[in-house]
């Protein structure tokens, strides 16, 4: 499989991507075996002084973001799109930043999570390892290089990121700098190393676990990309596909509270995961709740879709169709049904959620209990706004992204869902009857 | 795909597997839904009272075991072979009171694992959760059936088990015994099920997932089971492909502690996945060591293969050929290496190992640490042997297995590994600002 990549400007010719990625599988594996076993204090130091090069690389950073840019005008990219690629020096000092963030988080590796002793004299001790090689494949952010990177390496992981080929030049130039403060700090450049090229089929050898040299992918961007990581993967991958969250107001709610909390779950930022896609209002309390909770969503600009019960109270609600319960709107949209109290609020919920984020607003604990304990999703939440489904809301530090698996990383992907186990036991000649 | 699988005896004709493995995934995943639900004690006592029916069912197991064992000897099986999967009252007592003792461990659903509360008031909690749907795809010990069967429900997950087709009848056998437990304590009869077929066309089923409705496959039995599953599996695998385990005697060694922790490793059970397959004796001490190490593993019944330098001392031995390093004997055999210290034991570790359970024999402290830190195995032992490598003996009461992957489950694989978790965040109407 002998293709052209497209390259970066000043870029060798890279003829063989196959012999390319190999390579960089191989190399990734050397360094999660060398990583494993490097100094904390190696590591916090590179992260510093990764955030120093960043720092004093930005003219360098911001020369390569500003062609970047002029390319996806010039490819007429929406402007959305457009502007999460964008740099200025607010985003520059904001990635560097989150790098000394990092360096301050507690080093997982070694961490002694459990500890026993047996009647035989046994003491085990299960210890935090790092998981090995981690994949990133991320759109068009570019501060996504620096941040997966350095959780990769505070977790003791090597990474492999593979960049949007839009914003390509943008992740070498802040790559370069990352590069620098690896080796400024004594540890291997191969730490962090970046897919070089643009060519689409170094995406399809990452899924495909580069000779069993990746050990879990993290996908980081919109619904097609998630959904083809999770299809084609042969390795674990760390991803939630979509937000599709969930207010649920109770009987029991206190209005005033529910309406910050809608508006806040919905409004704060649409197009996070966490922001809420469906209002769910308890019939019980329609004729109080739901004008002023609808009213207070129009006002902050929201349009509002409503089953027929809702359109009945409040006739300026479009019709909700089938789909819309199911859909993720990542805009100033919301989906309200009413339903039939917690029981169906919660099968709402199981039918058309996905395992993501979901919220009860009520005063009745006991309701708040069962939503707790049967609403299966990642993040469940009492009287608190979805958008707090976040791993720096969480006190993780920093986050890689939100898993809504349930196999090892489940929520907040942060440096502990980086990280594996091993087992130590320590003995004085015990031998097995 | 239509297909005519072979029947147990009494067995109506099921004429489409296909058909018949997604209603089994459907049932499965309903079942999931209603036991990650269900009342503790339900379930401890749907596993006293599974224990009482296999007690109560004992002349139907033994007779469905004994046309088993018959097809097996007609159809001239190995006589380790068979007796694996023969039955008799002591058996049938040993996977009754497995019974008891998993209906004795603590439930592991909904423990909280971590809490912490931040800043803003929020309280967050970390509480498991079962996983969902676990298959279990196993050779011809019928215990496994009811072992499997027992860990899933005590962690709140359904079971798909599909046991090995020799053992047919005898698993079925058992099942209906199961089955009768969870009925008489008000549970699904779908948390536990069997492939009733002995079709293989339902393993390549399961192995792609079932529709989704499989969350992990968990492979019982030898080394062309284990990588058709690792190799073909769409979903997560707890599994080890093999235990190439070492036990090095360091320099620092007590000699007697050597020898009976080297012998034990090796020779108390052969044919477990935890037993010793390699012997690596320190060059300093091979003087002294060597020959007393070897002497008793001969006098215990080992066949030895050395590499030139053992047999220079002890020309007894066999010659080891490339092959012996990384070669899972199973059985009174172990290959022998002298090496240049601690670096070059865990350096022929890292070569030859399969990452299971390795063991340092010395009474030097900081060489056990870096034996501990620097050999990347799920378990790893200073002065005790290999053969502790086991659920049972770490305390988690029963195991499904031993993992040595590094994803979610490593080592052994007891109900803790068979849950996940969510996020429970308890507010008092906090909106992130």
């Amino acid at each position: 499989m002998l293709t052209k990549p497209q390259l970066g400007a000043g870029d060798e010719t890279a003829t063989d991507v196959v012999a390319l990625m190999a390579d960089i599988g191989r190399r990734a594996r050397a360094a999660a075996r060398s990583l494993a076993l490097a100094d904390p204090a190696a590591k916090t130091a590179a992260l510093h002084a990764m955030a120093a090069e960043i720092r004093k690389g930005r003219a360098d950073i911001l020369a390569a973001n500003a062609g970047d840019v002029a390319a996806m005008e010039a490819a007429n990219q929406l402007p959305s799109f457009i502007d999460r690629g964008r740099l200025d020096d607010g985003r520059i000092e904001a990635i560097a930043a989150a790098l000394d963030v990092v360096a301050g988080l507690e080093d997982p590796v070694g961490v002694v999570t459990a500890a026993w002793t047996r009647p035989n004299g046994l003491a085990i001790e299960r210890v935090r390892t790092p998981l090995g090689v981690v994949g990133v494949i991320y759109e068009s952010r570019p501060n996504v290089t620096a941040d997966a990177g350095a959780l990769c390496l505070r977790a003791g992981n090597a990474a492999i990121l593979r960049g949007g080929s839009d914003a390509l030049a943008t992740s070498r130039a802040i790559h370069a700098c990352l590069v620098r403060g690896l080796v400024a700090a004594g540890l291997t450049p191969d730490a962090i190393q970046l897919v070089p090229v643009a060519d689409r089929a170094a995406v399809g050898l990452m899924l495909a676990g580069l000779d069993g040299n990746i050990d879990v992918i993290v996908p980081r961007g919109g619904k097609s990309l998630v959904a083809r990581v999770q299809e084609e993967a042969r390795v674990p991958v760390f991803a939630h596909l979509e937000g599709i969250c969930h207010v649920y107001v109770d009987r029991a709610a206190d209005l005033a509270m529910a309406k910050a909390i809608v508006v806040n779950a919905k409004m704060r930022r649409t197009g996070i995961c966490g922001a809420a896609e469906t209002l769910l209002v308890d019939r019980a309390v329609a004729e109080t709740h739901l004008v002023p909770l609808l009213d207070a969503l129009a006002a902050a600009g929201c349009r509002l879709k409503g089953d027929a019960g809702v359109r009945a109270l409040y006739p300026a609600a479009e019709a909700a169709t089938e789909e819309d319960w199911s859909t993720e709107y990542l805009d100033a949209v919301i989906s309200v049904a009413l339903v039939d109290g917690l029981d169906a609020a919660i099968a709402h919920i199981e039918t058309y959620g996905s395992h993501h984020t979901d919220c009860i607003v009520t005063a009745d604990e006991a309701a708040a209990a069962r939503f707790f304990r049967e609403v299966d999703s990642a993040i469940v939440l009492h009287n608190a706004s979805t958008q707090f489904a976040d791993g720096g809301e969480f006190g993780m530090g920093a986050e890689i992204g939100i898993a809504t698996g349930r196999m090892h990383a489940r929520g907040p992907v942060g440096v502990e869902q980086l990280t594996s186990f091993k087992y130590v036991v320590r003995g004085e000649g015990q031998t097995r009857p």
